[in-house]
């Protein structure tokens, strides 16, 4: 059996600097639990030339990836560089070299997954992706493993760190998106572009991964409903607290006998709901199954260290396999081929904010609209609006389809007394 | 390979009839999971001439365990009928004979855990006990795998859906301990006897298990300190309220450099800690670690089906092993001997609620004394009491040794001032 396990890293940034620390760190405790040391031989960077705390002295800084992909000593790969096409080039390469594989990138498995475990298959590697949803949250092996006999029918998260403490913030001090994401971007929770974050597509990734894996289908990222923060105002936080809701960006994957939908978007949720009072950075994903019922793991969604966990207890499990000789066995081929649920079927319920004339008649021309596509409601609010002739209506709909709501809506917007309807938002729970 | 696996029961009650309905409504997906069936070829009942739904009409009802332990074709052993000792002979009985264990039975693995994991190893038999903590959330598998790399410094439980039903209801609604106790009774939530549920037991048996697995150290129950939830009043519910916090049966286990401390009792929690929202039957697990900071685990504890969920996943898990042929591998010993500390040496802080005489200098006498023992407060409210010349005190200390604390309580007493004191609960978080 082997006794040392080398393996050689993809970037050093990070996560990359959190693994090598870990892993010094924990040297002994590995050691007991999986019966071999952890040697880093090799580190791909952008500048070997640039001063760093090594890894250790003897470690390899290189900027040619072949100098690790192609080294027959190393038998783990950890890729914490990111990308997609490039960093995709480069695993499949490592893995026709027999090298197994932990990844933190969403973005690679999101789109790339099925290959990559395809050719992991054939060659007999492990592939690892932990850290890819959710950072330190070990939400991935708990849907593979803790949730294997259950069907999962429904998840909910929160799986962006950047927007839920945008959002957190703008609740809690009541300061707008701009500001929020200003003062996240100079304490660095936030990207200079913060366009994956904010938009939404970063959840959608994870949201992906969690599909494929929870519902077993190799449902595509293009198949997602994307809706980000940006529209978000501190009225609509206000109100739908006075409603009794906060609101998330949540990404939601649905499994039912007419489809699959995957969709993130700013979502009402009920203030005793468990994902209500995830605050901050922190991230957690709600998972329904039909023997479990309603289960929610919780903690950091990114962070040097958490990530960094995940990236390790992967390497562990890596480990563990090389020593039993069973790598290349964690994998499951999707057992249902992708069904996607058609827009139109999908039934929530909704959230309006509208500003209407100030006159006989208006509520009772609006309710006529709801009233023809069968939309009923279970809250609605009329305030005074700071324009003295308009009044400031928010409403939340029973349960209502997609369609119905769409032909609503543009009804609505075309009543001369409706001034504008200014947030439209999905919510979740309740009655 | 083997193309089917044939598992005996032990026991066919609520969790056992669980596990038959799960492998029958799930037996593709398993298939689909494992490659590999499972039949069900024995059950042990009571009394097998008892009319029920079997599993299949094949399957053998007996009342004798050796039909069982000692049948060469069967492979694992699912054990769901509770019972300490005399299961204990039996398990290790059935592991003699290579068959491999998965039970809820969270009894026996605090009592007999070592010895049933020793005797497992020698056979190469797994044993996997994933629904003995926390029912259906996988737990186990959370600390044992996907927080493997990091060490666990603090875990805070609630661990007891009994008594979280009970402690919700009486903070919700207002009922006291005995008519909330009663209506659980009456709705099958609470055990005609509760004593082990209410006292704490239950709870503290799964602080031992998830103490044993998280710090890597034999801790033995016995070592638990245990305080149930009789003694809560409504006012005690009321005022924490009022100071910020909700109480709950918290298991809390910590490990640093003087040893490890594992206690259950009624604990005050911020109310915007994650902990104080898990309300009603749920269980959660708050695991702090190095690394990872702070992680949640949230799902029901109990239940027919949440807990033969974790029940059938070990079984999975198990079915992958004979498959694989690494059955005997997943258990690592302890890394470190038992180090229990001191109860002095425990530094927590104390909420205290006591009837004093309503005259000049008795607030003083008291805060002398905490000041003598360098004890000094977070909040303290004063109200008048239900008897004219007395006056009610709540107070919430800063961190203080169990030995300080408890000759301040005893010099309070002491004083001729001082009526009564009615509750001390430990508080956890805040400043």
């Amino acid at each position: 059996m082997k006794q040392t396990i080398t393996v050689g890293l993809l970037g050093l940034g990070t996560v990359g600097s959190g693994v090598v620390e870990i892993l010094h760190d924990h040297k002994e405790r590995i050691q007991h639990k999986t019966g071999c040391d952890v040697t880093i031989k090799a580190a791909l960077v952008n500048d070997p030339s640039k001063k760093r705390e090594l890894p250790t002295s003897s470690t390899l800084l290189t900027d040619r990836h072949e100098d690790i992909t192609n080294d027959p000593d190393i038998d783990v790969i950890v890729e914490v560089m990111g990308g997609i096409d490039h960093t995709f080039t480069i695993l499949m390469e490592a893995i026709k070299n027999g090298k197994h594989i932990v990844t933190a990138n969403k973005d690679l498995i999101a789109k790339h997954g099925a290959e990559l475990f395809e050719a992991c298959q054939e060659n007999k590697c492990d592939l690892f992706y932990e850290a890819s949803v959710a950072g330190g949250i070990p939400v991935i092996r708990s849907i593979m493993d803790g949730l294997s006999s259950d069907r999962i029918t429904k998840m909910m998260g929160i799986v962006n760190g950047t927007t839920n403490y945008i959002m957190t913030k703008m609740a809690q001090e009541g300061v707008d998106f701009d500001s929020v994401l200003k003062e996240a971007q100079d304490l660095g929770f936030a990207e200079a572009d913060p366009t994956a974050d904010v938009d939404g597509l970063d959840a959608a990734r994870k949201m992906t991964i969690l599909s494929i894996l929870g519902f077993s289908m190799p449902y595509q990222l293009e198949d997602v409903d994307v809706k980000g923060i940006r529209g978000i105002s501190l009225e609509d936080i206000k109100y739908a607290e006075e409603l009794g809701y906060r609101i998330k960006l949540i990404g939601i994957a649905e499994n039912d006998e007419s489809g699959v939908s995957v969709s993130v978007e700013p979502t009402l949720l009920p203030i005793h709901h468990p994902l209500s009072s995830v605050n901050d950075e922190y991230n957690a994903v709600y998972v329904y199954g039909d023997a479990i019922g309603e289960t929610m793991f919780y903690g950091p969604g990114a962070g040097k260290l958490p990530t960094a966990t995940a990236v390790v207890s992967d390497l562990i499990a890596v480990l563990k396999n090389i020593r039993l000789g069973t790598t290349g066995t964690a994998y499951v081929q999707p057992q249902f081929p992708t069904q996607v649920k058609a827009k139109q079927q999908q039934w929530t319920k909704k959230y309006l904010r509208l500003q209407v004339q100030d006159q006989p008649g208006t509520l009772n021309e609006m309710t006529h609209i709801f009233a023809e596509y069968g939309i009923s409601f279970d809250q609605i609010i009329q305030r005074s609006s700071e324009k003295e002739d308009q009044r400031e209506i928010m409403m939340v709909t029973h349960q209502v389809s997609e369609e119905d709501f769409e032909k609503a809506r543009q009804d609505l917007e075309g009543l001369a007394s409706v001034k504008s309807i200014d947030s439209i938002f999905r919510v979740e729970g309740g009655n």
